[in-house]
């Protein structure tokens, strides 16, 4: 088990060109590390983080009842084996949890980004991951991630392929829907119509909270399933024997996703939301290499895919097109669908399956 | 084909007692009505429309090159043919097309209702369309509707036992999902953030224009499916060669959504959007009646059910559920699921099938 853990900080000096055409300098990386890295500085893995995520992935930070988002899966004996592995996980560019974002400090004018920081991509934010991975002198890597922590996966195994030799790709996709990128668009114009948003300058005033708490509530939907939803709340009302006749909360489920989205405005911020949604929309490796078949044609990994049945944001369908593209290159890859009730949230919750097919994945690193 | 139609009204006198305990006086009800009433007065239809229709169901209004919301479905030789029956719609309790709504006077107070318009419910809606069909001398019915729409050809097959002969029930539910209620509560959270609803209180002013159009988006997403939003628009962008890499719309799914959030906001009142949502919300004859098998029991009607194979909304599994209580109880249903790629807005758009299985279904009426 992991006891007290806490978040480090890392410095890239030198200026970084984005997708965009755009440089960023001076970007700070938060990261976390467990474990130790051995003698051939081989044993590392790379958990990426999905929209919302941050670098506290386990463990216990200092005074913290609750642990890190993925601290199922990552400690001593566990699917990501503190004992055994050099695990490192950072918070994404264009993130708010310690990692250069649109709430930093623009090194160029004194002053808080806000929409001057520049759209980024998910390849951008590989780049200063990577940054981040030579510093810590990793030879060779491991990077596991769900969701949106899938597509940098790939990402990491395409760009870096001489170094990258495992990768784990759960509940992702290789390119977001059009009911995706719908869903993206309503959270996103939700922090637009809100007034407090300001086009972006609201870090000295009143923050776009109720805008940003739709878009979470939106969010919350989608990482849900019908079923989960109807098991979790049914229509049960909420601790009242009646209906109101008011346009106060009637139903439980109301009541969970105003929730939701209460707690997410105090622990994110509004402009990284609205840049970490665009990077996943942009991502799409056929668009980018042709088909996905090329995107995959120089990588040199093994891969291992999950996903769950239940999961109508990321359906199996997607993770089987990526299984699809990278055997007809003649890839080495395991394909899992786990049955699941729990939706696209099933990745951060049904640790059991998971982990014990990450496991034997993983044990290959060994060999 | 229907010609020149036009909207009439109907005022009742006498007060209406409703579900909340409350009353309501002086209600107008906008209607429409196609075709003549036989003299044994038992050829009516009554048409009911879904969230946000409105008593305009076919034909032309003078000078509009649009006809009604139904228009493919209603007129001479069509499915409801106006050759042979009396084909009435009404708008809603509730709504803001010609219907007593909250954004009508209150006779009361000589101000606009706003938020002291009470709290509806689906058999509510129902009682003031009574009154109608009363006043329009109709001695026996067959009743119509998709989406809402079938939930209150549920509610009149029950109300009016001794009246209705044929109900017909299209892309329905007896009851919302926990997801449904979830999208219904993020559009009236959408609504109730936007600074202009003012708690209710806009219509000197400006409107919430921006929280409404978030609504009608999210509920856009859910008329359509994943398969239709991938045929119609896919990753294409909008009028672009490539991204733009800044915070405007770059896809032409992103394009669509604002556009129909745009056109809504001019012909549809916020209030209304809560008062009708919740309506569908409370909306549970399974609860009202302890079993869905109990709120068919005294029915007399001939059933027909009809669900769409790509609608997630109200899946054809909500379809079934109806059909088994009903078939529990011995009553004479018909039940088809249509095979579709068009979601739940399926019932607006594929009117070939459609035609043919209630032609066939209405077919008994002339026996």
């Amino acid at each position: 088990m992991l006891t007290t853990v806490e978040t480090k900080n890392f410095h890239i000096t030198e200026p970084i060109k984005l997708d965009s055409g755009k440089e960023i300098k001076d970007v700070q990386v938060a990261y976390e590390a467990y474990g130790e890295l051995n003698k051939s500085k081989d044993n590392a893995i790379l958990l990426l983080h999905a929209l919302t995520g941050d670098a506290h992935a386990a463990g216990y930070h200092e005074g913290d009842t609750k642990p890190g988002w993925w601290d199922i899966m990552v400690g001593s004996g566990k699917a990501f084996d503190t004992d055994k592995y050099f695990v490192i996980c950072s918070n994404m560019l264009g993130g708010c949890k310690g990692t250069t974002g649109p709430s930093s400090i623009n090194p160029e004018t004194g002053k808080v980004y806000a929409l001057d920081f520049p759209v980024i991509t998910i390849e951008d934010v590989v780049k200063v991951q990577k940054k981040l991975i030579d510093f810590l002198g990793v030879k060779k890597l491991c990077v596991a991630g769900g969701s949106m922590g899938g597509m940098q996966a790939m990402e990491w195994s395409i760009q870096h392929s001489d170094m990258v030799t495992h990768v784990i790709i759960i509940a992702s996709t290789a390119r977001l829907s059009a009911q995706g990128i719908a869903f993206n668009a309503v959270g996103r114009n939700a922090i637009l119509s809100d007034p407090n948003w300001n086009n972006g300058n609201y870090y000295e005033g009143e923050h776009p909270k109720k805008g940003l708490s739709i878009a979470r509530m939106v969010g919350h939907i989608t990482y849900l399933c019908e079923e989960a939803m109807h098991c979790k709340f049914g229509r049960r009302l909420q601790n009242k024997p009646s209906l109101d006749f008011n346009f106060d909360i009637d139903f439980e489920v109301e009541s969970y996703l105003a929730h939701q989205g209460q707690i997410f405005v105090d622990r994110f911020d509004a402009n990284s939301y609205l840049y970490i949604t665009k990077a996943v929309d942009y991502f799409d490796l056929a668009e980018k290499y042709g088909s996905l078949e090329n995107a995959f044609l120089k990588t040199n990994a093994r891969y291992l895919i999950i996903s769950f049945s239940s999961d109508w944001l990321f359906p199996s369908s997607q993770s089987k097109e990526i299984c699809n593209a990278l055997m007809k290159n003649g890839k080495d890859v395991s394909f899992c669908e786990i049955k699941s009730p729990c939706g696209h949230d099933a990745f951060l919750l049904e640790h059991e399956t998971q982990s014990k097919i990450i496991k034997s994945f993983l044990a290959e690193v060994d060999e």
